[in-house]
Parts: C-alpha cells; sequence; structure tokens
C-alpha cells in the first residue's frame, strides 16, 4: 500500500498572511537592466564601508570575547544612551536609554508590537494607504484593520475619531515623517490633533519613525511621543542611516510596556546581533554623524527632485504626483478607474519597474496609486526610467485596454 | 482634576508567558567573583577573534555595499550551501540548500516555528524536562504543553505514544544530542521508536540541534529527520561552534513547511543580518573548521570530566548525576523532598551558582533537580565551585529546615 502524503496543518494566522506582493514584484526586477523604482533600498554608495571596515576588524580584535557572547535583550549600553541623547538634541524629548529596546530594525519593533498587543480579532487602526511591511508584522496576529485614509497632511481627524470612540483599537500605527509608501509628513497640527484623540480616548501610538532623520525640506516635527510620553511607542531605526544588511533599529517605549517588549524579545530571540550593535555605536561615537546624514539627504533631495523634474516633463497632467519633503519615496495616482498592476506589466516590458499601490490597502482600493522608489537609482536612470514611464502612462491612458 | 492614570492592555498572551526564571537568576550571578554553573554560555576562550577580525574587515571592504544592503529572507547562498553539505557529510543526509533557512539563532528558530503551527490552546508535546528557551518561545503562542518524561536515552515511549494517538499534538519538540538541560542524548533505538509512532500518527517532529557538534564520546547518532524527512523541522546553531553574540542559526524543513517560514521570516524581521552571514561563510570556507570544533568539543570534555571528578569527590553519594556524551550541561537530583532554590540560595552567599530545575517543567515538578552548566569556568573555578556546593549539598540533607 502507498503511504498516504503527509497533511501539513498549520495555524490559521498563516490563512490570512498576505504572501510578499513586494517580494513576488522584486523577483521580476532583479534583471540587472531594469531600472526599479519599485523597491525600497537605500543608495549604498553613501554606507560608510571604508569606516566599518577598520570599525568591526577593531571591536572584535579588541573586545571579541564580549562582542561575540551571548547578551542582555535590552541591548548595548552605548548605543542605547546615543539614541537617548539623538531624540533630545533633535526633537527636544526627554528619553532614558533605559526607554530603550535595541531590535533588529523596524520590521522586527511591528512584529514585537503586534505580539505585545493584539490578539486574534483585536482591532487596530492604520494609514490608508498603510505600510506594507506593518500589514504584514500585525497579520501574523490576526486583527481587524481599520484604515484611516492619509491626506496631503496627516490622517482624516474625523474618520480616525469615530474608529478610535467606536471601535477601540489596541493601537493607531503611522509614519508621521515622510510615510512609506506615499511619501506624506504630517503637519504640526494633524499631530497635535492626533495626540489629543488619543489622550481623550486612551488609544496607544504607535510611532514608526524609520525616515525621521531623512528630511531633506523643511524642519524636524514633534513626533507624537512629545505630545504623549505615556501613550506613545517610538519606533527607530540604522537602516537609512547607517546600513540596512545590519538589521538594527530599535523601539522607544513607557517603562511599564518597555518591560513587555523586552519578555517578549526574550522569548522571540534572546537579544539583537551584539557584534553590530558595538560595530554601530563605535561608528556614532568616532565619526560626525551629522555629516554623514547630510550626505545622505542631500543626496535623496536630488535624486527626489531629479524624479520630480523627469515626472513634470513627461507624464500626463492627470497623474497626480506628491513632493514629499523627505524619505525615499514618492506617491502617484492615475485616474479612477486606470490599474497600475496593468502598467506594472507594460513598464516591466520596457525594463522599468514601480510598485503597484495596492498592497497598502487593508480594506480593498488602491488599483490606480502606485509607490515610485528615487533613492536606488543614479539620475541619469532616473530620467531615463521616468521617460519611459510617461510614455507607456500616454498610451495606457489613450488605450486602457490594449497591450500591456 | 487629575488625569486618570493611563491603563495599558496587553495581548492575552502576556499573562501566559513566563517571566525569564534565567534572566532574574543571572542577574543575581553577575557579582566577578561568583562561581556561576547557572549561565549557559560558551566558552569564550574559543571564539576565533583573530580569524574573524580580518574576516569582517575584508568583507565589508570588498563587499560591504552588498553585505551591508537589504537582502533575501531565506539567506546568503554561500552559507545555506556549507550547512546543507555538512547535514551530507556528518549525518548522510540528502539536504538541498534551499531546504535551509538562516534565521537569527535557534531561539528564532523556535519563534518561527510557534508562528507557523501554534493556535490559541493548540497542543504540544515537549520533553520533561524540557528547554526553557523553548518553553518560553512557544507560550508566547499560548498552546497547551503536554510533557512527555525524558529517561537516561530518551522520551518515554507509551506516553508520548499516548499523547500523540489522543492529544495530536501540532508537533513534538525535543533535543535529541546532548538535551539542555538535562545533557541526555537519544539512543539510536528511541530515535527510530519516536519516528515510527511519528510516522503513524502523521505528527510534526521539530528537532533541535543546537549541540549536535558539541559531542565528546561516541559516535554521531542518526537524526530523527534521516528516519523522516518530510515530518520533521531541524534547526541548528551556529552559537556554540563560532559564537552565539552573532545570533545564527538554521532551519531546515520540508519544502511545504519551508514557504511557511519564509512568509513569517519575512513579516518578523526581513532577513537576518546579513553582515554576519557573510563573515561566517568565509570563516567557514577560508579555515579548518573541523581542527576548530575539535578544540571545542576536547575543552569541552576536559570541562565535563573534571566537574564529575569534582562531583564525585565532593556531593552526597543520595545526589544522582548524569554524565553527558556532549553539550554544555549535567543534571543533578537531589532525593525528593529537597527543594534546589533553597540550595541555589545557599549556594549563592558561598559565591557559587546552580539554575534549579522548577522552569524547565511545564506541568510543575523538578523542585529538587538541577542543571550545571561546565562550558564557561575554568577548571580550578570548576573544582572550588563544586567543593563548595558539596559543602552546601552535606548541610543542606543534613538539617534541609535550617540556615539559606
Amino acid at each position: 500500500m502507498l503511504k498516504a502524503a503527509m497533511q501539513y496543518c498549520y495555524a490559521t494566522r498563516m490563512e490570512t498572511t498576505p504572501r510578499s506582493f513586494i517580494r513576488e514584484i522584486l523577483k521580476v526586477t532583479e534583471k540587472p537592466e531594469m531600472i526599479s523604482f519599485a523597491g525600497g533600498l537605500p543608495n549604498p554608495d553613501l554606507f560608510p564601508v571604508e569606516e566599518l571596515a577598520e570599525i568591526a576588524r577593531d571591536v572584535i580584535g579588541g573586545e571579541g570575547k564580549k562582542a561575540l557572547q551571548y547578551s542582555t535583550t535590552e541591548g548595548h549600553p552605548p548605543l542605547r544612551e546615543w539614541i537617548a541623547a539623538r531624540y533630545k538634541k533633535y526633537y527636544h524629548m526627554d528619553v532614558s536609554p533605559e526607554d530603550i529596546l535595541i531590535t533588529n530594525g523596524s520590521q522586527q519593533s511591528l512584529d514585537l508590537v503586534g505580539k505585545v498587543f493584539i490578539n486574534q480579532g483585536s482591532p487596530v487602526a492604520i494609514e490608508r494607504p498603510g505600510y506594507l511591511g506593518a500589514i504584514q508584522a500585525f497579520s501574523l496576529y490576526e486583527p481587524r484593520f481599520h484604515a484611516v485614509p492619509l491626506g496631503a497632511a496627516g490622517p482624516d481627524i474625523p474618520t480616525l475619531t469615530g474608529i478610535m470612540k467606536k471601535q477601540r483599537p489596541v493601537f493607531f500605527y503611522g509614519i508621521p515623517n515622510s510615510q512609506n509608501p506615499s511619501g506624506v509628513t504630517w503637519s504640526q497640527e494633524s499631530r497635535r490633533e492626533v495626540a489629543e484623540i488619543a489622550a481623550d480616548t486612551q488609544t496607544i501610538l504607535v510611532e514608526d519613525d524609520a525616515y525621521g532623520e531623512i528630511r531633506f525640506n523643511g524642519v524636524h516635527l514633534p513626533p507624537l511621543r512629545s505630545f504623549l510620553p505615556d501613550q506613545v511607542v517610538m519606533t527607530g531605526s540604522f537602516s537609512k542611516i547607517i546600513a540596512p544588511g545590519l538589521r538594527m533599529g530599535w523601539i522607544c517605549a513607557p517603562r511599564e510596556i518597555r518591560e513587555q517588549f523586552v519578555t517578549v524579545k526574550q522569548g522571540t530571540d534572546l537579544h539583537s546581533n551584539i557584534l553590530s550593535q558595538h560595530i554601530i555605536a563605535r561608528f556614532l561615537s568616532e565619526f560626525p554623524v551629522d555629516v554623514h546624514i547630510r550626505r545622505i539627504t542631500e543626496t535623496y533631495h536630488r535624486q527626489c527632485s531629479c524624479m520630480i523634474q523627469a515626472i513634470q516633463d513627461s507624464f500626463p497632467k492627470c497623474v497626480a504626483c506628491n513632493r514629499p519633503d523627505g524619505g525615499m519615496f514618492l506617491w502617484a495616482e492615475m485616474p479612477e478607474g486606470c490599474s497600475s498592476m496593468k502598467l506594472f506589466e507594460r513598464a516591466v516590458a520596457r525594463d522599468v519597474a514601480i510598485l503597484p499601490g495596492v498592497p497598502f490597502y487593508t480594506d480593498g482600493g488602491g488599483l490606480n496609486s502606485m509607490r515610485l522608489n528615487f533613492s536606488n537609482q543614479p539620475e541619469d536612470r532616473i530620467r531615463e526610467g521616468i521617460r519611459r514611464l510617461g510614455e507607456e502612462l500616454h498610451l495606457y491612458l489613450e488605450d486602457p485596454d490594449h497591450g500591456g
């Protein structure tokens, strides 16, 4: 008799978790001739390669027995001190090093947020469009999402108020600075209003600040945490200011919540790579970080301006694009009824990749929208890619049912 | 009016997750004069510090733009190739590099296992005593544990059979080689029997092989996976053979299950630190790894033999200790009715730390047992610590209610 084929049984969360759309898309875009605006990679020319190479050798050679051994869950104290001091200097927030937990990048911070707060069926409020990585991280804990439309100056306040009062979400997650995917930065007024509703309804805010340092226009606006320190879980990342491959970020949270994070972090992976924590701490203390970050923001500013100019030169006027003040993305919307998946297919045939907006919507919609990344292509390729995309947009909008 | 204090609300899993007992204990043991057998640290004198320092500089200097950039969830291909080849060479298993997913050490592998398989209330079978890190990782997914007594040659087969047939656990988790905490290695016969019951009942086996390479007596026994490749999720780690601070391990799983792991790993932290993956892969390809591992096993063998000799010289005869063939721990049991927590308190007053056995039991019990780590103390301190512990044991067993 033949042995019956093994039937695998998984937890119910595996049914509701979206397969990574980006991952499938990015596979298409791996050809070297592809001009990809689809991914979300920082510009690797700006990684401090030589500095990190020397530091890595010195750290391992000099402190290897400590920097390679098991370590504490909370993280390397000098690194936590730097983060607290940075918050003080730039955001005028009173943060203690003890408030910081080192994580494996923002993505793990979001996973830990889900683990600490979300039961199966818990209501979670999120921007619309919302960050795909957060949607994926939270989905593994099976929440019910409530989407808050994101406008040019921040979340829609009446909708947010209604959700907070009626649905009682376990938290509202957002990216006030240079949001991924939209590039939107919430205004000061919007931040104040969101904090007020959260205070009224005792709702936790999860403030993802992965792009706060990558601001090339305007001043630093006050974080939500500065209005409401005992209700905000703030996350940060070294991915955009040093390098993403090290997977290093952090959570800044009120003491009581932080203890919960430490408990789950320990059950999840004991602690983050301590060698990389030593390397980053040494880089931050020995090199002029502000000069380094200014080099990044100036470069991204140029890349962003180049993309905006190219869009003005070649996109149909009915395609709306925004003008981000920072970050790595801008957002474009075709007229209602158009499909950015169809545009994606046509663009890929011309060796240009965009990211269709659909996966950023937890409640459907976004069919006509797309995210464009400007940080990972040199300016000549940005111009050429946008030129080809403009041609395809003209052809598609003239005859949406043809080709592709 | 005073503002009402914020009431924090967490997911139900936070209520059932044990606060880390080890963590609290280890805080007591941090004084430099403390001779600690409580932790589970590898011997840092055996970290390949000089080699890793040079490799780290070369990798960042030579391939920094790749080794510091975002990377694939599955992991660095040369590292996955090395692991597959190693399985072939030592365990004669036919494993493809595609079967391997790189993780942040065994602890993350266990977290991902919980995420993929456990619903709230799912039955999970685990050894008794069982690995505390696994109990913590799985607890965050709120299973019901079913404990399978672990004897000197492996799990109790009648109990395991009953649990697999009646409770239908989503998996049975165990450490067949040099188990943590007990130091027990399952016999070949025991492995065969466990695989047979699992095949009969279509139960997934989670085979944690963190210590397989650290074997100083006897031959390599066949992994569970070699009997039942399509039902075994096997986990491995570089923590014991290279260094734990890098947080690098892996999962080897059947293709269909592996795809689930990749999906959850991506939502959890995108991918593991790619710089460390490059560094480890380079170390494994450029240096004689077998010589390095032999140095570790010979050292641990000496440390283990030293501890066993010291125990024979000074422990009361009614305290039963085992004689591990590998790993970093041995297991001791006082007569029924004794409390290893009381012994812990007395020992700490003499600057010696042990790990009481209680947290390794998911169903109570283990009150009279303790884990002793031999890998992280030099031999003279092992002798001195065991001598003091023997004195305290004699005093305690003569008059259990006195002192402490």
